[in-house]
């Protein structure tokens, strides 16, 4: 149970997060921060948050749990302004999507990584923001990935994980770079990739007329192309190391497979399609090997 | 109104406009043609099609309408099969997604494109294959580009657009070498990278965890790439040209974005993803061009 519940930035994910636990019992109040006095207005309206401000360092007084969820880009500025207003044994956690990023900056603004922050990632969203898109099902059987460090105090860590549990999310732990590179290839690479996709075919000339004609899997393809442009440079800044290296490699890839296509390599074409649908096929049916539970 | 309908491959394509068409009451008696008996019989047990035969030449007997929906592939030899058994006034329109490949195979057949062959393609679909997945409402409110030549009959393309509004389709004409550009654009372009980032991804020696840690996003975006690789093959090869310099000029694009993550470019990626969002919600509003019905 936590008792004062501070979340700053009451957006998709704070904003869901709160109405989970809520739903759940397992919170007494929830103070919300932000910098939009019209979103933290909607989200008290909405129930989501019991009062609010616009001040981290007053968000964060009395509160035994604090969520983190800015954009990433903005984790140092907040974590600067809380700092010697939190209660000694208040926990730490956060929703980025880059989990080194923000030990640097934890590391920068402390000395060292404090051993009651708890770096997690809760692998969830949509393509919409604020506080009016949150529901409190967006956790509901999806992972939350926590990456404790050494110096990480486990009783800080078993409350995070509880915490997410309440949520409905199934947690587990992983290395920070570990972390870092899986979301690379699953989450921030597909998203450069409708990004590029997209501006690439906004920039032709006659891009009325391409939008015109697409037909239903281009919807579903582009879908995280409407994503945050601020939470996705932040990403790709935060990750830079791990991303460039995957993009710069699929960018060969493409190259090749247009290669591949001009001498109309018809068999190793359907070599690469048929190891594609199968392994799309298997992901989709949940296929996961012995001992984990799916 | 068709007197009698010969759908030459009857899976989600062709079963899909028969039953259209005869929930229309668009269409008298289906014949359906296909290679495996299984799926032949399926169509018949769910009362897509009311004859059956493995042979093209035999199922275009007597048919006003002859409608192939095979692999792009399999165009020529089916062209070849039916060349001399065609009734006289008898239509012939397809399905294919690129249209300069099936017009070159109809030259190659009959010596030159025959005036009542009309070209089509109809803007929908689903990442499932066979008679099973068909359903009446694929067309519905989806565009169908008819790519007719200068020699094409126009009553041919009368009957054939008539064909596909009753299947509840918008139907446009288009010029072949456009059609095939735009399509390579919005569709081709797409499946190669799902295709290509899934594939990149299951032969990474930890694809399990890999694709443990996908999120939603993940799956929409993927969906393409569960997609029939024959098709797909096909698709490429009939395209050759257009697809290969579109991915090319992908991959270059993602070699920059990579340089781009690389220098941390923070205003650059930031106007990247911002257009791209812009251009990608108002696709998902429908703006389009004055004068365009929506």
């Amino acid at each position: 149970m936590i008792e004062r519940l501070a979340i700053i930035g009451v957006g998709l994910i704070g904003g869901s997060l709160a109405r989970a636990l809520r739903g759940a019992g397992a919170v007494g109040e929830i103070i919300g921060c932000g910098r939009s006095v019209e979103n933290l207005e909607l989200a008290f309206d909405l129930g989501v948050i019991d009062g609010c401000t616009r001040d981290p360092a007053v968000a964060v007084e009395d509160a035994d749990m604090v969520f983190l969820a800015v954009p990433l880009g903005a984790m140092r500025g907040v974590l600067e302004r809380i700092k010697g207003k939190l209660r000694e044994d208040a926990v730490i956690t956060d929703g980025g999507s880059v989990k080194g990023s923000v030990i640097a900056d934890a590391a920068a603004v402390f000395g060292e990584v404090p051993a009651r922050l708890v770096p997690g990632h809760p692998i969830a969203g949509t393509e919409h923001s604020g506080v009016g898109a949150s529901f409190p099902e967006l956790f509901h059987n999806r992972r939350v990935i926590l990456t404790p460090l050494p110096q990480t105090a486990p009783d800080a860590v078993d409350k995070v994980r509880a915490m997410w549990q309440a949520a409905g999310a199934r947690v587990t732990d992983m290395d920070v770079a570990h972390h870092d590179a899986v979301l690379a290839a699953t989450s921030h690479l597909p998203h450069m990739l409708a990004f590029g996709l997209v501006d690439l075919l906004a920039r032709q000339h006659d891009n009325q007329e391409i939008f015109r004609y697409a037909a239903g899997g281009f919807r579903d393809f582009t879908r995280i192309a409407s994503s945050n442009p601020v939470m996705w440079r932040d990403i790709c800044i935060a990750n830079a190391e791990a991303l460039s290296a995957m993009l710069a490699r699929f960018g060969e890839e493409m190259t090749d497979l247009a290669e591949t296509i001009r001498r109309r390599d018809s068999e190793h074409l359907l070599e690469i399609f048929t190891r594609a649908k199968t392994a799309r096929d298997a992901y989709v049916d949940g296929v996961v090997p012995p001992g984990e539970p799916s």
